[in-house]
């Protein structure tokens, strides 16, 4: 089972307009609400792969109940922690059936109580020792602590579980201390902690600060991955239109997979950019377009590198 | 007590952002939810005068929910009749902190069971028992009869209870049939439903319609107003920079007031004209700057009008 975390988990709500016009007035031809927060995308892929998943997260307030109901409808299977304060933050993606591009706008959410954080890392514990890969992904709600994925990524290494890590800036840095398998920040993110601006060379850095392996996801340009095995960069076979919301909750998803199965990273690579890819055809993060992920799949390009020499094409 | 309805109830939700950028992601700073809809807004002002209100409406579902728990917290009498199927609405506005600019996203709504417009009705028959006034304002939801707001005001014209209708379009004109005490439309409204470009030849063809008295707000412009007692343009101190969204419902606010005190046409327009502006200076619908309310209203300037002759200036 591939157990994914979701400290900030969400209400993501989707608004159809015919045209986005600032200062207008819009009516909202379709609303649409699904759980999110990056870990719950990454359950979701999953799930829709037949993956067996379970998705952890917090609920709290009448969004906490949407997110709850829309997860028992969805069929992914979860356990939220209930909020003993605040309720779940909503986002709203406004999306113009013009051009299809999405205006986003995220809550901040309300502080998480240190109590529910304790009744998380309880459940947590429970949880870790019945999955093979553990995914940890997204930002951290207001008040958790900075260290949040460190003590997670320490507890799964207590039982021998590979982790998986999408984040960024101190939570980031600080769970490299407790040597994670996996992370996956975008180009931006992995700029933004390092100070470098190369994606290979930014990912070997953060892979001697202490991640096993280190894939730097270059959006439409690809993969840039450092890993035991050696680097690479994978290519996805054309540039994909659409939204790329999700992208990378896909491509963790696929790596996860690649763990628990224990496939060689070039198998992973192809899977995790031919899932991206695929991800950005549909409308909503932690879908998948099967037929599209088999197509690209088959056309995926992983060239091996000669240490430190890559950069996104 | 002035009884409001608002059969299209609708959580009023506010995010702050730094400055809108079309197809950009916000991170949201402030998110402020409160109970919606004209008629909820025109209960909230009369409630700020400390005038006996009592605001009718529609609850359903988790929005629904945050509906009641917010008019519990700001003391807004309110009855709202529970949705047996679906939910409340929402609407979400984004504020620019940059320029103070709002652009508007309206829900649709579920459809109206007619159960729930039948039990609506029945409540509405015993409450309109007590009122001096009745303020129907707003758009119908979806599912909703044409005729709600003409059954409305023959309910109250029953009981011999003064009714203020805002409203356009179809169930404006049905409720014309039965002969509402006064009409609000604003001035795109009028010109919609007469087809007449000036407004105070547009409120003269709703008086004949079956109105005893038409208000047509024309935005900065201030009140063209046709009244049994004559026809007056009544025009704000000055033309107010700010947020408008709610300026029509505390116009409604001030009509409504002054039926119930009896006050003379030019007293009511004045009063309605300056809560108008001073509503414009409130960042939300509802709420009320008395300073500003007491100072416009002492250089609001009401004109005299020979019939058919006036136009906004």
């Amino acid at each position: 089972m591939i157990l994914t975390v979701t400290l900030n988990t969400a209400l993501d709500v989707t608004y159809a307009v015919d045209r986005l016009v600032p200062h207008g007035s819009h009516r909202v031809r379709a609303v649409r609400s699904r759980a999110g927060g990056k870990g719950i995308n990454v359950a979701r892929v999953l799930h829709a792969l037949g993956r067996p998943v379970l998705a952890l997260g917090f609920a709290g307030g009448a969004s906490g109940e949407e997110i709850r109901a829309e997860l028992a409808t969805s069929a992914v299977p979860a356990e939220l922690v209930a909020l003993t304060q605040g309720r779940s933050r909503r986002t709203v993606t406004v999306v113009s059936r013009e051009d299809g591009d999405a205006t986003i706008f995220n809550e901040p959410g309300d502080p998480l109580p240190a109590t529910d954080w304790e009744a998380f890392v309880d459940r947590y514990r429970t949880c870790v020792e019945a999955a093979d890969v553990v995914v940890l992904s997204g930002s951290l709600p207001p008040a958790a602590p900075p260290e949040s994925y460190a003590v997670l990524v320490a507890l799964a290494a207590a039982h021998g579980t590979a982790t998986v890590v999408d984040a960024s800036g101190e939570p980031l840095t600080r769970a490299l201390e407790q040597r994670p398998g996996v992370v996956k920040p975008n180009l931006q993110e992995a700029r933004a902690t390092t100070g470098l601006d190369d994606p290979v060379v930014a990912a070997e850095r953060l892979r001697a600060d202490g991640a096993g392996a280190v894939v730097v996801s270059c959006g439409a340009e690809g993969l840039a991955a450092v890993t035991p095995e050696g680097s690479w960069m994978a290519l996805p076979p054309k540039r994909i239109a659409g939204n790329p919301t999700g992208a990378g909750d896909a491509c963790v998803a696929a790596l996860a997979a690649g763990i628990a199965d224990g496939s060689p990273w070039p198998e992973r690579l192809a899977d995790a950019v031919a899932m991206s890819a695929a991800a950005v055809l549909t409308p909503v993060a932690g879908e998948l377009d099967h037929t599209a992920y088999r197509r690209f799949r088959e056309r995926a390009a992983v060239e091996h590198l000669p240490a430190a020499s890559g950069r996104c094409p």
